[in-house]
């Protein structure tokens, strides 16, 4: 039971077309339902897509791709939408065997399949990333962002070196609702970002660069430091991480 | 200008009560003052309340009591309220005996002088902090949070070792629209919270904590790896900035 | 000769059936014995069974199959129990050419072979792990523990972001005499089920996580930030040294 | 109601003494009590000692002597223990003017005031300290013990470049139940006793030494490395937390 | 004896009004000088202005008022300008006492008396700093740029998170033979300059900030890794290192 | 459009061979071009050459021989000369498919194509090497300074722990109009050079030794805090960044 | 008892001037006294002087002027020389009092007494420093081996930066038995003089510099990276240390 | 021209069965042979053996077995012996080929190669390693002082946590000259063995261990803070660094 299938049930009742106690009796009947599937390896939160608005995501390291595809298909078995993040083209055969038209996203490194339709978000999600090397990041959070129902707008390539480039995108910026900013190196971009819009911007450091870099503690201190108002940040390289804070913020009533 | 009268202005203009001549020319009137007033030791940004829906904010440290009641001065005569933080009794004092009706608050080391109404947020900002010593930086955020229009609700003294006092305010957790997580140590209630709610989560790290806490680098890095999806993070100690942020998100349309 | 034997060698004493003459004499017939047995790569210490109630394990790190196999015999020979750590499968096959028997635990990477029965702990140990990625670590404290004698309790996948899956768990867990909490991100867990029991536990940090997890580092400090009394910790990934800790408790008279 | 309480009341039951109605009344009524009293700046945790067997502490740092003073009235006033870490004379004075009888250790930092007898511990606890410099810390975990009931066994001055003067006390430290090792500089002391003992052995690093000590970071890593079997870490300086943990394995039944 | 010096006598050779016998004992009397003046505390180097085109400076931390005043004594009287940085009002004072006309630079925590004029460098040098807590750093650099004979354009409270302030001085960037970018926080001036224009530009990261800061090495690691070409980087603060190198590159003939 | 060709355009202008209009339409017929040529994957910059003195260069890392050449044909097709820096012998393959006569820098790890002749730097940019493994950085700097038209004097195996060798070189380092200095280990060498010239010194600390090397953070971390004046530094095996600027500063007019 | 006091008695029985028995009762007589004479507050070890060469040191810190006063008395009532290290004025003129004729050097912050004359070193221990600055931990060097009986040619102010300084004293130099070298900011000079010389090199790394100098982490790592064979390293500002190292090697016989 | 051939030359002289004239000769022979012989990749320094007391030593990581073929060869032509570090089978085979009578040291990685005999050292260098895991770090130092010409003691698995295998040797320690000491994990036992001996330990941090060891960082760390007086330290792994101290110390006449 998705939200909007409660929320359909609940103006049923409303409209006198289902007794009360018919509703009660269909929550109850999802609520008896462990809300954990226990595969052995792993157990899968049914009730998720309930409580926090979309259903459980597979993180791929760990996992073989038998175990992924196992899992995949309980989540789309239940009517769910189907998100694996940092996955690999093995693992998206074992899916696509179980699971036919399922979607691979090379440059993502996800898979997806979508089940319905997620409820829309309020606006658009603007993606910005410095530079080409950014865009394995930024694509996940793309396609976690489209996946859960949002508008998203990519504006690559725009790091702070060639100025005239972001500025040139100065009206698709502004018009965004929420702008998540993935870039590696000194991390400069979500401070720029920052100053130019008034709306959240979550940083995204990558692990792009080299030398002084150390894997993306660099850009990650630097946003932390951000002169600018209104930037929050999240792990080095989790475009997903960013793309779910971004989309529950889109869909704020 | 501030937003609400601009927006004043221009329904005027709908309305007929005003021909766009006049306005124009009034808007116009606005745009010629230099965008930056230079005090010397500042430039004080007049067209920030228009741009990015509040004023410039004073950051307390490396200025002068003097220095700080001066710009005060000049922001609340340009009609706007004034944010003081990271700031002194002293400064205090300078800034009460040019802007007299200024608030202190000495927990939260700011100082306020609300001048009009700011545009109200749409729901609630819970503030949530683990110790009674993290309570300096969650005041910080909740002052910034009340004087920027939002209603704020705190809830302190949660920390994890102690879940029946979180898990006891669960309604009221749920009833948020943006929470404010505020922990030193290991850092671990942003997560904890993170899987109870499911609007977006502002992570602040404080420098509370001893030996292997580094001064706020030891929850600055739990927070950042939340198991939780939707936890974003700040700077170690930075409650203004994530007030700045929660009031963004509580200002979407 | 281990700690049982001695006992029950005094107890003949006691009784009267054995002389202490005979007594002396075998005991002293065993500490003749050269506390080392030297392979050229490996001293093997026979005394340690008596002076620390468990024989010598095998760290497998930097040995070779053929070197493994060799300390393997030479212990059970001894008539010891066997326990190698860290190691593989081709070790495995090594050791199981000279021991028919031994077993190998692929998740925990670990070698047992049990010889008589070893004192039992006087609890049961609960084993508890945040995530599915842990179950490694998780194994080798849970196959350690069992071959020292103690009753062994898995409580797995429940991490802090889905409190409800470890509050489920209440009962069993204040029924432990010793917990080991296993976890990696944000190393929030042990804070947790700290505030929620009342006997020793033992944190072990795992290099789960990516970007700003640094192979550990961060559940490590987390823990050792631990805002809950009872807490104690031990190095990243160190399944083996939390249960030798805790059977250490376990056996505690 | 402390443990004790408990216990005699469930035994005048089993003896006939009392009903169990009238025992049930009893510990309704207590539990009745808000599990916190709230004094603004502090809630209270009145149940902390039938929960986990000793009262709620007292940590000093960023509290005022008034606001010491004023929790440490309730605690005592509610039948229990104080326990006062990290504080001062002036806290003292404070204190004392309250609760006469208080008594201040001024090495160990710490604040007590007994009130009835603690339920004591199975063996003795080993406090051992390798060089004078170290005392603050070891003094902290020895008052901890002894006001939780537990029988202390101080050895100072034991430090690893003066081997003789460890092994001279070789027959006292295999009579611990539990070993608390604190040292500061290269941090190998636990290694050392940790060969020598199977107890467990909580090792405590101190932020004692100068150069690339790092403020008791070289010992604490050198803790978490240790070679020897059995050791377990607390945060730096952590002597409370030690001894805390020390206790609880020392009152297991 | 100053470049100038060498070459208005070699000069002097040239056309003939000087033997070259005259010019060489001059200059073999220069030399016979020992090149360290030695006033026990200190080594004074009177040939440095000959090999590096400027005297020796005056470092003043570590250095009692009477110990700078004497080595600025020696300086000036050997005909030298002075320079010292890093210092104090009280060393001030003790060096006008001997130095009449000695100037203090207050906000740059310097002291310098000129003596005969500098050679001209052949362009200006901007010191571009982002906001106004990095100006004692910039002064500093600017003082000492003035006094080794450079045109200096200070352009302060530049910072990224207001772009439309740096855009607007983007006539005097260009115009400069180097820039100096000196920066706190997240360090990300000296990519956006670095982008914009096509000479050298040294970048200071400033100890300004807070929390993950860390003293600047935020901005220090975020300059190392610049996207922009032509940024090299010099030690926190340290703004009279980046005005030398500026002043040999704007020496450069 | 390159320098030199707008810089002919206006002499053919001031010497009366092209008509003011003339030339107005030749440059606002390159201006007209886009500023970008974007290929999906890349965005190419062919005003770059004009504005910054060199046209684009590509950086090897996260691109595939394929994109490597198709950029690569693109910028050479534009008329421009071409570098790759981090490179493969792959990528040089599929270079040389299309671009015959195109160079690969084993050493180096570096394609370079000379299209017409670079504007010539007016001095020697001097490249001294600490060691033979710090050879590769020293030569991508020596193959991006020759290729941006500058002469290059390598100075290779000059080590601090053997000082007669660099001393036998000081004529030739005096003789330098800039010097860049590659080492790894301690990173002693550029505090000697500088003190030994009066021009600016550019350092690249090299990931070259182990244990404490830190990947090069000890060689970094001494060049920052080096005692010579006029010594600036870039990332770790940063060659290329080194070359650039040093060709900046030996084109200042 | 000494070592040359041991040494005499058994010259003495050589002789024919002393019979066994007496030696033996006169060494017996030694041994009886505790190894250990305890004061409350620390055990000073008696037999140290003869155990390794020169009896036991104060190490100030920590230690109140009063208690390093009784300490001092008894070492010098035991007949042995004083040496007390980092400590003030005030703990100089409490030792006065007791042990009139003690010396304190200031800038060495240490307090001497000589009891009779320490057996001489072999050669000669050059201390060099690289700067002023380096003096107090030079010094402190310089006193521990002159009061331990070496030969001490101090060389101070000999940073690389002026290598002409350093080369000028290359006699004093290769002269040396052993060479300690003191260095803050980069570290280098070790490596230099490591070439220089075939004795051993101590490397004592100070905490003089700022930003990037991490209170002396940057000498220390660059002397632990020395590319140059023969140096070793102690610990940041021990000079201490370094001169026990330095004096024991010039004793070997 | 080594040493011990110079010292008889000089001998012939003072015999009277050399002229001045005659040796002189021979003399200025080999110093004008050029002091480095370039093979292109390094410089062969044939007069480090005069210098230094030993030929050349070739650091094998970075060079093809065909340099190191190469080198070799011209080493042992020029009558020296040859040692190769940190080297593989595959340069041992290239070496072979072109040095019948190369020895290949396996567990040390090590080629020697013993032309003469080296000057014998005074005394014994002890070489204690704390566990068969630092072997190859152990063997690397006890190669290299053997074929520098001294007698060595090997001392192997004697870490802290059995210390009975360390006191059983104290007779072998206390006779040393010189104590290599080398250990992994927390490094403990130069301290320990520092307080056994009075002659100079040289400590040798290895990368052996895992979690918080952090590749040797935490026996490196410890090593410095050895509360022991004499320990000096090396870099992680350099165990010919150390011998190449030893073999200094061991040398001195």
């Amino acid at each position: 039971m998705k939200r909007p299938e409660l929320h359909a049930l609940l103006q049923e009742v409303q409209a006198g077309r289902l007794t009360p106690e018919a509703a009660h009796d269909r929550i109850l009947q999802f609520l008896r339902q462990a809300p954990f599937e226990d595969l052995g390896f792993a157990r899968i939160d049914h009730h998720r897509s309930l409580r926090q608005g979309f259903p459980e995501v597979i993180f791929g390291p760990g996992k073989s791709p038998e175990q992924i595809a196992a899992i995949a298909e309980r989540i789309v078995a239940a009517g769910e939408s189907l998100l694996v993040t940092r996955t690999t083209q093995q693992a998206f055969e074992a899916v696509e065997a179980r699971i036919p038209g399922a979607v691979f996203h090379e440059l993502a490194r996800t898979i997806t399949h979508r089940v319905g339709n997620p409820s829309p978000g309020r606006g658009t999600i603007v993606i910005a990333a410095a530079g080409t090397a950014d865009l394995p990041v930024a694509e996940e959070a793309a396609v976690t962002a489209d996946v859960m129902g949002n508008t998203v707008d990519r504006m690559y390539d725009v790091g702070v070196a060639g100025l005239h480039r972001l500025l040139a995108e100065h009206c698709r910026l502004v018009a965004a609702r929420v702008v998540i900013v993935v870039a590696g190196m000194e991390g400069a971009l979500p401070s720029v970002i920052g100053g130019l819009v008034d709306v959240p911007v979550i940083a995204v450091p990558t692990s792009i660069g080299y030398g002084a870099s150390f894997g993306g503690i660099t850009p990650l201190l630097a946003m932390l430091n951000s002169c600018a108002t209104g930037v929050s940040v999240v792990n080095i390289d989790n475009g997903f991480g960013a793309a779910a804070i971004a989309s529950s913020i889109n869909h704020l009533p």
